[in-house]
């Protein structure tokens, strides 16, 4: 059964993979640990062989909720959640913050915010209101969808909001271990991509980025030959129904392939507050994120990421090699 | 058993009603129904009985967060509460303006916000950052208390801010039937407390002061003869125990005197939302928030009112003698 594609939310990462899958179809390129200036692999340069399979489980969207933040810190502590990243305009920052504050191992990153897409509930920028007017919708907060945003942003005011963002979570005790774009704003334009990564070389701090988004030729001019890619990034869609939800990730893990692979998810509880955060929108809504909560940290998906030899790393691990 | 007055929250309502029952008891003053330049009580003007023993139960702190929504809603729909007011800058605003909007005829004012409390959730001014410079903590969210709050703000800034508050529910098509103070920060100086006679004045829509705020003394120069005020405000304290909670409002429903009353009350679930959102401060917590809840949509409590010939009324009444 499929669903449509939903109006508001994540289309641009979705039309990102599957543009990127589509074009390295048909132009493969050349095996990845063969290009570029490094003969080694991303996976070889942090000390992994080349066959090794390695998985950032990523958990997005932290700070929005209560329960959204709930969900990731007990994914993180007790389920095979690796890493995660904070939208900082977002409500509860506080909360995460004093959480990354009293574990300064935990592996999070920003996930940096140009929208705010939920129906009611609303977030604004960062930074002052007439440093980056460009970004308000006419209600007076973000624009909802990555498309209105990268439509009508400013990109010069898009960067003084990123950085403001940055500085803001340094400010509140977070020492964010990477950088990417929430609903994929960021990855919308050659120029909006390139805050993102000038963002990432100013503080020294991967940016999310896969060979997958490269080969799609979205962005090859921009990067330069120190810019680290991870080597695919997988996230589950709305076409897939809830009795294969669980079905979705085995086959992913089963079928992953050596080098480094970030499995983006979304983890909530499937309580009031979320429901009335996600209220209309069962894509990416309260029930998803549950089930992605139950799955990743149940039994049945460490024992599967043991028996299908994948490591589970961090941005943490990657993020070392920026700062030799 | 007595529990301490809480260090951030709600202090100047209690302080405001102590002191002014206490000057009230010393200097009661002639009765109500033969003071200022009208012969009739608030009541009969409204055309009520002199001795109709009239009440607004009023839920606070609409907005702030979906349980206080969802509960105070509820409320308003099927228990004894007659009015609410809503904060502006908290996150949840486009839910409650929803409300308002389906519900022209709910009594919904402006719980007028100068101050952010909560350790974990936050929130800050709905005007230009550079407009309001002095309403920021350092953390870059309005102050958490209402002495920090009177203390450090410009009032100038405070009424750009308050004006700005008004204007966004208005656009967000809230239409507004009173105007009071979260936190009672515009009670706590002559000048604050001019800043929402003027825009109680400008927009023809009442403010809650009563006449026991007035018998204290604290801003008997600026009320003019045409203000509207009330006869007494009610709200319970952090010195009553969970275990006497009902018994303190069925006493103060015994015990209603003739004339306007408001009863504060403050609604949400005892749900992990609100359990986050009031982290580590019972006093106005969840708990206390729920128990509001059930003792105000009870039988005992409609009934209490009705065998006590408790009227409930609204502030859209009272709002109508200035539109006149």
């Amino acid at each position: 059964m499929s669903t449509p594609v939903p109006v508001s939310l994540g289309r641009s990462k979705l039309i990102v993979i599957i543009a990127a899958l589509l074009v390295y179809a048909v132009f493969p390129g050349p095996p990845a640990n063969t290009r570029g200036q490094e003969s080694k692999t991303l996976a070889e340069r942090l000390g992994y062989a080349a066959d090794a399979k390695l998985l950032i489980v990523h958990a997005d969207d932290l700070a929005v909720a209560h329960s959204v933040d709930a969900a990731s810190i007990k994914a993180l502590e007790t389920g095979s959640v690796s890493s995660a990243s904070i939208m900082v305009p977002c409500p509860w920052l506080t909360e995460i913050a004093g959480y990354a504050q009293a574990h300064p191992q935990a592996d999070l990153g920003l996930h940096l915010t140009l929208t705010s897409e939920w129906a009611l509930y609303r977030w604004g920028p960062v930074a002052a209101k007439n440093q980056v007017l460009s970004l308000f919708a006419r209600d007076g907060y973000l624009y909802p969808t990555e498309r209105e945003a990268a439509k009508n942003i400013n990109p010069r005011e898009a960067e003084v909001e990123i950085r403001a963002q940055i500085e803001k979570a340094r400010a509140f005790g977070i020492n964010p271990t990477h950088l990417d774009s929430h609903m994929g704003t960021l990855f919308q334009t050659k120029e909006l991509f390139e805050i993102l990564l000038r963002a990432g070389r100013d503080y020294k701090l991967p940016i999310l980025v896969s060979k997958d988004f490269a080969r799609g030729g979205l962005f090859t001019t921009s990067l330069g030959p120190n810019d680290i890619m991870i080597d695919s990034v997988i996230t589950i869609t709305p076409a897939v129904t809830s009795e294969h939800w669980a079905e979705f990730y085995i086959n992913a893990v089963k079928n992953l392939k050596p080098g480094i692979t970030e499995l983006i998810i979304h983890l909530a509880y499937d309580d009031e507050e979320m429901r009335a955060v996600t209220f209309n929108h069962p894509d990416w809504g309260a029930a998803w994120r549950q089930r992605d909560f139950d799955f990743f940290t149940s039994a049945q998906c460490r024992k599967l990421l043991e028996e299908n030899n994948v490591k589970l790393i961090t941005w943490r691990e990657i993020g070392k090699l920026l700062q030799k």
